[in-house]
């Protein structure tokens, strides 16, 4: 595959041009594309330039709200409300942030019900910033249904990931990421485009049967990880992410897509803790160190994002590469409205 | 199997006799037996009844104290601290649910740190008493070291349960309480016994090699549920139960029963979320009703705890069965220390 490489800061401006070219204002195009660049950063490909596309397409189908202006609302002294004025996710966490982090310094314990955006983002950043500032934090969105119930035939939960971040001395936070789904759309896709059978236990036909057809699960419906566990997950997600801040259900965000194949309209809910506030400040950091430690002692475990955290380490004096095909896409959607904004 | 019928009633009264004949103070007796009756009245087994011998065993060797006086410390505004004076878990419970309550009504969200205590116990029953409070509701505790983290050969984590609630208007709590291991301790070995091959992927050996023999599995490690992510949420339970709230990690509560045999000694992490104070007050009910009618419509699916809530109905009026063998072990325990009140 034909390769273009970049500096992350060429990808960082490649990605903030495309999307000014498509209506997004200097905020928001800087928000979107200063995350997509963390993504870059650490070969989260998947949530990078690759989701570029989709975001324009969110935006040219009047979807998503290029002009957002993210507004704060203080709902009980330990929970801020963002209204994200129908825009990309990045953009309300940057005005989120630093309120939710006064109200766990001041409580201990805080929240943040992000509402009325677009998240089609990677979801460790907005935990991960938190816990670069010393806390812990646990992040939740929901997306379109794509994942059956326990049980069910049908698609009900969105692929509904949960990040979690836990802060770390002179080195970056642990943080997780990981989707209920047990594997992802884009893999399954690929999965159907290269004539590949899926694993056991990834998929449901129409019918409610299992199948390791890739193309009949997209006609179906994904299984969540883990069986009866993993769909509780979902379900909790879902509702943290949509009853409960008063945001959308994945099947309600495909009502409100209507078939523009648009990015899920939602919400997400961050919690942050203040571990200098739960009853060990001097001990915490090192007592989770004891316990990294035992993990990695027989040489064979590693800990969650690892690997991105390595990358990081790479592509900050090497730069990335993107598929060639992916950079000439790019290119075409800054020539302004096309057709070729759809998602792949 | 000869069995012994019983109702509710006299199965709570049997723990609380045999609680006080083992050193437990009135409180202390009532509130694990009240607790234990609850998971009888679920037909939640396992944490019923069948618990009692361990508790005894905890405190017949020392571990366990009878007469804690659990002791309540606010760290925040938003947190609690419960000191647990090396009780049981029930007793600190009921005397932190109220000003955790308090705590989440006047922040929108709030957290009890309840340390220094041994938690045996089903985790659902704070969550769901949370949940009849009308609060959303999570719940982590640890144990002692049996399963391993990803790709590690060594026991590290506890079998480290999760539990989730979400109030429902004139029914039941949704409530749902996991544990991070793939297959409960106790049905391996159950399955050792009888001579059973295991599922694949329930555990290794203690070479780190996968198995199906649960006695090589009960010298080796058990693997968490759903791979390298259930391996994660086994981790973030760790870090939540233990550094977090400065108490045992699932190692240190080994080092800490020195071979005694007793319950686990150790923390847990409790955070409620009142639903009023999340921005859609009127509706998240209904809203959430909604979700649980899409699951529930093509009639194959079920919702998390729903077997435990109909056991409910038919326990309180058909009463309940426990082994024979079972019932008169308590019985001798009831007698006064003896060596039957070990671990089976």
């Amino acid at each position: 595959m034909a390769e273009e490489r970049l500096t992350l800061e060429e990808a960082r401006t490649l990605a903030f041009r495309c999307l000014r070219a498509n209506g997004c204002d200097e905020a928001n195009a800087g928000a979107v594309a200063a995350n997509m660049a963390l993504a870059e950063r650490d070969i989260c490909s998947s949530h990078g330039l690759f989701r570029l596309p989709w975001h324009v397409h969110s935006l040219r189908t009047g979807k998503a709200n290029g002009r957002a202006k993210p507004r704060l609302e203080t709902l009980a002294p330990g929970v801020i409300k963002v209204h994200g004025d129908r825009g990309f996710a990045p953009l309300g966490h940057a005005i989120g942030r630093q309120p939710l982090i006064e109200a766990a310094r001041r409580n201990g314990i805080a929240a943040m019900a992000y509402v009325d955006m677009y998240h089609i983002a990677a979801l460790w950043p907005e935990t991960e910033a938190l816990a670069l500032e010393g806390f812990v934090a646990f992040a939740f969105t929901a997306s379109l249904p794509y994942v059956a119930a326990h049980g069910g035939t049908k698609p009900i939960f969105g692929t509904n990931p949960m990040a979690f971040a836990w802060p770390r001395q002179d080195r970056p936070p642990l943080v997780f990421d990981q989707a209920s789904a047990a594997m992802a759309r884009g893999e399954i896709m690929i999965a159907g485009r290269d004539g590949h059978e899926l694993p056991e236990n990834v998929g449901i036909d129409a019918q409610g049967r299992p199948t390791r057809d890739p193309k009949a699960v997209l006609q179906g419906a994904q299984l969540p990880f883990g069986g009866h566990k993993g769909a509780a997950l979902a379900l909790m997600i879902e509702l943290l992410a949509g009853p409960l801040i008063g945001d959308f259900l994945s099947i309600e965000a495909e009502e409100d897509d209507a078939g523009a194949g648009a990015a899920p309209h939602g919400g997400e809910l961050i919690i942050a803790l203040d571990p200098r506030r739960f009853g060990d400040p001097q001990g915490y950091f090192d007592h989770a160190e004891k316990l990294f430690a035992a993990i990695l002692s027989d040489g064979r475990s590693r800990l969650p994002g690892d690997r991105r955290i390595a990358n990081r380490e790479r592509t900050k004096k090497e730069g990335i590469a993107i598929p060639q095909s992916l950079h000439e896409s790019i290119l075409a959607l800054m020539k302004g409205p096309d057709s070729r904004g759809a998602p792949a």
